[in-house]
């Protein structure tokens, strides 16, 4: 073996180490919880073998409280690009097996670059979001890591579409950006998004709350209205992110996805005589009505959960948005 | 039968009245003149079944000198879209059964409809004019309504084309709008253009002209110079219409259509030295050389009536304008 | 034979005529010397029969030193467009059997025509070099026409890709303007390029220079670094234009060709590591390297003469630029 | 007299009619409710014998319901512009004692007019509002009326200022015209800003509530943070609409007015080291605080009685915002 | 003496001699047709000593038709610029008394340098003209000059004013220009404008009219509306283009010139009441009208001679246009 | 003594503490070298009381090497903004007496802070370098500060002036950066620039070379013409900068300044007469000539010891460039 293939063959060791994240105990903790692992998450949300990683070697280069002796693969993020239906998306995507997933100065450096591709070649970027927030030992930098990422939602809205998914217990930070972003998701029991938790709450304001009033799948979206989706598992928020996808053009200078439909073009809808009544003040099934309209199975609703009295989604007509 | 069902016959009986506009007779008395009624030309005008009516019940809000109690359905103009060689094109067509096709607040309305929809979409429009002009009921309104057309008329010229078609004997606001469009076309022995009729130069300057020498189709055509086309009847009217359109991009940021041509790329018209002489004095058939130089039927002569010095028109080589 | 035909007949004759140039005499010398005519050049640079030739007929107005009574075909430059690999390419060709290839007034209207068309069209230009520079006798002409050139090839600089190919002993003008162009490419022996040639420097420095130490194709690709390609014939030159066309885009608004490559996709070079070394002071051979990552057969490399401790060149990826 | 005299002199006689508006039993009740008539609002607003009224004369056109029977100056709205601090400022300002100040189709075209101008001008526009909403009896049209203001308010808001003064019980649209402007200011007892008044909300909600409670100048301004000053009579009202007017610019590309100060270029102020504490939870007076820094008096609160933790507001540095 | 002193000494008498143009005889010869000589109307044209000449040494180079031995001091038209009320405008003015004022070549460069320079620096430019057109011997030359100065005349259009003065017999090229520009002035009997003249309207169309019917000033301002104003004589033609420039802004970007007025800013104009009768159909004298309403004598009549139902023209309101 | 008045009190002890930077014993050295001590330069550089310095507390944040044992006052450079001749001009200067003014991370930060200001604020930037460079023990973090430095002296070029003076010994990124400038000045004997110093061309090359050959002022500014200005010491080097920077514009958007002049403005300069010879091939004293046509004292000669072939500075005609 030449001296080259010997020194391929550690890094390939290295690699195969940066696998697993924080190592196979955090990833059973994660699975304990009814939540997948990192790496998981990824396979599932796109087409099969089309994810690409960037800056897979990155560390922190913090030295305070001990951290110049912790190592953190990825520094507590995955990022790269892979393709949905096809088109390329971004994604950014904490792993919870390091360091909680908590944002550090090169863990924000990692997201701000995808964020910045995302923004120069003109394709969405889903945010997996797992994570504690700021990381305690890196202070500032953790601060001034969230600003350059709330700059980059803020300058990215209208551009190119941002979705966040909630997919564990987030607080701080790691709330605020997903605020800022188009559409977010969360996996009910198991995703919550505090502002600050409860422990904090109870100090401060001498308030007890649970965990799930506070923040949980169901307050953000049936009670705040700050979430636009809420799934019973991880499978079913990949599943919604890529539907939702599908009706959303890559950015503002081109057109919707366009999607054949096998309603024949002239169809009259003649049940809806049977459904809405004559008297204004009568009440009747207004998804149905939708659902008569628009192209088959193609409503898509959004915040299914919050002020019921009306309801918005996406649909198509003759397979256009 | 349900009850909505009732109530949607009942209306369907209304469209269907609103099919004759003002009635039978107001159509028989077209017949008698040589014309068609307005839906009879829009049959005509357009790609079989493809269009699409708007505005179709608005009616005018006029209570002056007893308009209250007179109904006009469309008030008096038919507008909408539809194809023309699958290339969408909008209209606006005078019912002359209905106030005799006069503008009024409503029936100018309508028009800058379909005018900010055209200009909207970047798409021709088409005006079958067979109006009196203003609604002398409406007074300052029909004179405003006017100023809105001309308006529009102004801003989307260079922008999308804009055809005019006389149909009948317009006058005042109606001849004043075709005039500021990119080609009017007009119909022999049934169509005129007067600033104001033969009537109103008896009275205000003692002449005496006939309705034809005054605004008739040839005058127009070959005195001033004011319309593009004369054609024997409706029907040519609308060919020509057609055959316009297709030399014409449907907006000022799209190229022209491009037609299959069978003539051969390499093709030299040596007969072109039998026809051009050697002596600059010596005359000879330039519509001869016109038609051996560009492709085989492509070449559409505009104004042939007025100033036959010169000769100008569409053709195509190889295809394109 | 109608009149015409005649006319035409006799306008045949002297188009032939204009054929061959400067005269038969003039081409034999080209072939001694080892050089194509420039009608030679021009077919064998384009797609077979794609070549337009435009300004044919034009000629010099001068009337110093007896040049009213010198006929000059094409004033000594052949201009027009062909096809290259199917795109559209501009060229001027000097012809040195016209006043020895000199600019005068005509001449330089003549290539700022299709400098002119090449901007407005986006396509690329091509010169083909052969002159001894400003005509004498056209004095102030000569320059004007050559600072109408040096603007053009300057405005068009990032806009549209300049090449010019040095097939003769050119001087003055004749090199200022390629200079300003993005390539230049230099046929070995009976190409030189030459800011003022060897005798002016031998009567205002006392110093004495070979033409090929002071301006031939190894001195300017090894040297001085202005030229880069040296071939070792005309047929080369031609080819090396057509290849260097290949990768370029023809405007700074079109991507560049895309070409069909048979690397598979996911193909990896081991081999890279028998030949790249641990050590980062040991030498190995980039171009190896360079020619197993990109696609096969795809690397150019421009200025393999100059300043060797650097490689440059264009090379594709999935037959990509 | 000349003929053309005594046509002025009766037109002056209307003119003066109209001055006293719906008449003086009208005015008599607003002074009662301690409101002020509103042309006397108008001459309070701006500097003295700037204001230049226009569309003075314009009435209502609706037949609806005996209103062809109701004359009504000005249709319960005057327009027109004058200056503050020498600034041109345009206004529209309901009449109550038209109609109780509803808005009908001449009366929204009135103020569409004013906006219009206003933003074509760059200079600021000033509501006073005091109006009962649209005008039943003018239905549709109302509603239009309203869509068109509510354009102008979005398309003018971040180009010129749009400041809405609450002067009496507002109801529907004269309240959501007011919200999308950039400052809302009440007087205390005689204004409101209902969505819909008690009286509805009893019926259709079966809740009792106060006018006060529902839609005080003391609950937008504390509890909903609609509203951004509460005044406690019109005179003061005024004088701080002139004074919030002093920090913004007539428009985006002015600068704001520069004013004149006495404060010492390098004054030190050594009492905050008094004021400010060591330990960071300890409380102090912030307002103090802002006072020292700023010019003197320089300092303007904005929406004092909202949301108390924190205090924002327009203060100037050596005369500049 | 240095040498340098005698070479300029020697350029200083060809610079006095080119002062008198074409000679001393040309010059009487204007003067007895009651015209000026070029330089005399420049010097009565700009404020005193403002006047800069460019380009004083240009010759043309025509060689046929024996052209090679004429001489023509600045080939038959002065160029420059100077200051009018202060402000700069170019001015381009043939000198009758060479070639009679033709344009060949050179000739046109010049007029083009400031039109080029009138454009670029955005100042007003007028042309005085007194050519009888093209110069003949220049053939092709001078057909090309005019096209170079209509395609000026064309895109400086709306950008900077182009007043065009005629002062001889112009025809051909020398009238299509003025042609199109904003604004012509023609001075009585000794100013004409014709396409082609009177002889050639005898041979080719035998018909015989007069040069005045022709293209006299009353028939250019009255009958052809081509001209905007007639002067009796240069003095009067000057005065008015100092006039006109008055109330035109320099360019499309500044504001028009802003007069001092000693108009009380609230005049009030009772003595209209005795002019404006109250019957619609009963006359009354317009321009007293005029006079009233604006500040006084401020009103200057465009196109006094044409279409006498309507009266345009410039005036101003408190010093403003 | 209030508490915060103590706590202010020893952060003033603090601030005292910096001004002398490295400390007295590295000033004095810089004073023994002929050089001065970074303040004293800013101090004659501004006008007097006007430099504000900006980011004064911030120190490096390296943990290598023994760093985080360390202190450095400001990281080794001062920063900031002052006025010159009245305009405000931002600067950045090396500290000598900090770690040898090399650059690291927060040194850069604190660079392109200033340059960033100057680009978006629109005034000129100076940097008085004198500095070793990159700071070797924060390696790739030095790299990435040059890397953003060399960035935004692209961009801003075109946009603000940008000057460097040359004031020690500098290598590396210390004379990149300069390189990318507008203009550099040198001080002779205690300046240098060096891609690499004496020792390293010694150890790679094994070629002997002085300081003062390899990168002096007199090798910088007449050998390579990197250098633009040499002056025998500090004092000098400011009063060019100062008189330098009285030519330019504050950015590309601003005029330049006008200066007032006391030269007649119709001063004819007959003087050139008896200077400029008649025969071109005869020489002459061109300096002589160029103050003879400027105004008085107006030129400043740009780049004096190089290619002395031709001259080039800045020059004023009635007091403008």
């Amino acid at each position: 073996m030449s001296e080259m293939r010997e020194v391929v063959e550690k890094f390939r060791h290295i690699d195969q180490r940066y696998e697993s994240g924080g190592g196979q105990k955090g990833i059973d903790r994660q699975h304990a919880l009814g939540k997948l692992y990192v790496r998981e998450r990824i396979d599932r949300l796109f087409d099969k073998g089309t994810f690409v990683e960037i800056d897979r070697f990155v560390e922190h280069r913090c030295t305070n409280f001990g951290m110049d002796k912790r190592e953190g693969p990825g520094d507590g993020v995955i990022t790269g690009y892979g393709k949905i239906d096809g088109r390329i998306v971004y994604v950014y995507a904490d792993d919870f097996t390091v360091f909680g997933g908590t944002l550090g100065e090169m863990h924000s450096k990692k997201i701000c670059k995808v964020l910045d591709l995302a923004l120069e070649t003109g394709n969405p970027v889903i945010g997996l979001h797992d994570s504690g927030g700021g990381r305690i030992q890196e202070g500032v930098d953790a601060k001034h890591g969230y600003g350059e990422i709330f700059f980059r939602n803020s300058i990215m809205s209208g551009v190119v579409p941002q979705i966040s998914a909630i997919m564990g217990p987030c607080a701080g930070g790691a709330v605020y950006s997903p605020a800022l972003t188009d559409f977010i998701i969360m996996v009910n029991k198991t995703s919550y998004m505090f502002v600050t938790g409860p422990n904090v709450c109870k100090t401060a304001l001498n308030e007890i709350v649970t965990e799930e009033e506070l923040g949980g799948a169901y307050t953000q979206n049936a009670i705040s209205g700050v979430a636009h989706f809420m799934e019973e598992n991880e499978q079913d928020c990949f599943r919604t992110i890529r539907k939702l996808l599908s009706y959303i053009p890559s950015n503002n200078r081109l057109p919707a996805p366009v999607v054949k439909t096998d309603d024949p073009p002239d169809r009259v809808a003649e049940e809806l005589l049977d459904i809405v009544p004559v008297e204004p003040n009568r009440g009747y099934d207004m998804k149905e009505v939708i659902n008569l309209i628009f192209d088959k199975d193609s409503f898509l609703e959004i915040q299914p959960l919050f002020a019921p009295n009306i309801i918005i989604g996406f649909a198509r007509l003759d397979g256009q948005l």
